[in-house]
């Protein structure tokens, strides 16, 4: 998948993304990363007029989500496992760069990380690093495995 | 401050309050905890029918807050430095609780950790430890410190 | 498994436990929940004279170990995938016990938390929330998939 | 410091670094980031044989001391508040190398992270991003401020 099929794909199943989280896109997608991108303003910003926490994680999320996506297709319902985020300096309004890299892609979950840049001057906003599960393919699966579930 | 005072400041500073974040809210505050609440709609949901990450993220991300606003007060600019969210099991729309409890207060360093469980069965959707950074008093300040920026 | 049996077989196949590790012990287990003890010593102190990361990160790896063992047996070749660990206070020589339990067991994954506290006074001295990651059973296993290596 | 001051350093605070950390190195100190090594051989690996958790958090946190030492020096009782680890791939006996690097280095907080790899194949074995508390300077306390424990 390329930058413009992930954009198009995430518009589609994500209906937010028109509207809530239009300031968000994938710039570009490559084997094994991607470059993520938040176009913040206003509505972005916490008290001190920096871009809030829960704005930088969705654009980790959405940069891991990209590089999942662009290995195992838009078939397979993956989903965040764990994300661990640093918040290191203040961003005012303006583009974030989330360059994204994968660190491992298993069978069953993908482990990546992410620097967070103000376009501006370059520096780190924001560090995060998370994994994604990615379902069992569908041939693989026995009976009654819709849910992981034991305790 | 209580759930209520806490409540009226969050939506004063946060404008997106009283329109995208509508559905957050402080249910509880108590010295050392509070309960926070998602009361998830169309709008938080992720392909699969389930609430997103960055929804219970900032579900996450207000407990911290309304804890250390309590005990620290609204007039100190108090931000998260390190969030770690563990997603367990997929929630649907309805409502979720973060009971959120104080692990350290420090001269510096708030650490919480905050459990989310869906109302209708009680079950743990996610999970996350974080930190927020309580700025030095005014008085303990000498010139020259707006910034802690070394490098 | 009980907390004998986990410390015995821990002794086996951590040959280590019997040297550098002897002051770990598994105290309790229970269904969802285990007891792990560190007996705190001068070789476990870092400068500053408190209990070092490390010795506290095996703690709660440990703890963590113990909860997957006695709910998936000792056959599997369970794995700590992730570990987000918070120091809280220091902690000098003496008992710690860590209060770890399973916030979520899967079919493939096992997250738990753990609370590590100091016997004398009762006060936390370090929190963290881990990952363990359990192999899939050796029937459901297919040809060729000793390795879950993609990339 | 160079590595070697800091080697010798650590030796002299560290009497373990002698003993059971022997294994452990700094083998590159640059302004920002530093190389630190683990040697690692039976005593380090777990069931599986493979190098430990343990062990690898060890290895983190020595290149996250190795940074903050080396940039702050050795008068200050710097210690680690966060330490996030993802365990990627599996390690037998060997040299690995942790390439640890500065994020952000504040008046109170440096913040790091540290990629492992064997240098057999070169491979991530496993990525840790940790944060490392920086004392005020004895000539900024106040009186009183021995602690810095609210609650």
């Amino acid at each position: 998948m390329t930058a413009e099929t992930v954009n198009r794909f995430l518009q589609e199943v994500y209906p937010q993304l028109n509207d809530e989280f239009a300031a968000y896109s994938v710039v570009d997608v490559e084997p094994g990363h991607c470059i993520v991108r938040l176009d913040a303003s206003e509505r972005h910003l916490r008290p001190g007029g920096t871009v809030s926490g829960p704005c930088l994680f969705t654009l980790a999320d959405i940069g891991g989500y990209a590089c999942v996506l662009s290995h195992v297709g838009p078939e397979a319902l993956c989903v965040t496992t764990n994300l661990n985020i640093n918040f290191m300096r203040k961003a005012g309004p303006g583009r974030i760069d989330g360059a994204c890299r994968i660190l491992k892609l298993g069978r069953s979950l993908m482990v990546f990380d992410i620097e967070m840049r103000t376009i501006a001057d370059g520096l780190i906003v924001a560090h995060a690093t998370g994994t994604y599960s990615i379902p069992p393919k569908q041939l693989d699966r026995g009976f009654g495995t819709s849910s992981d579930e034991v305790i």
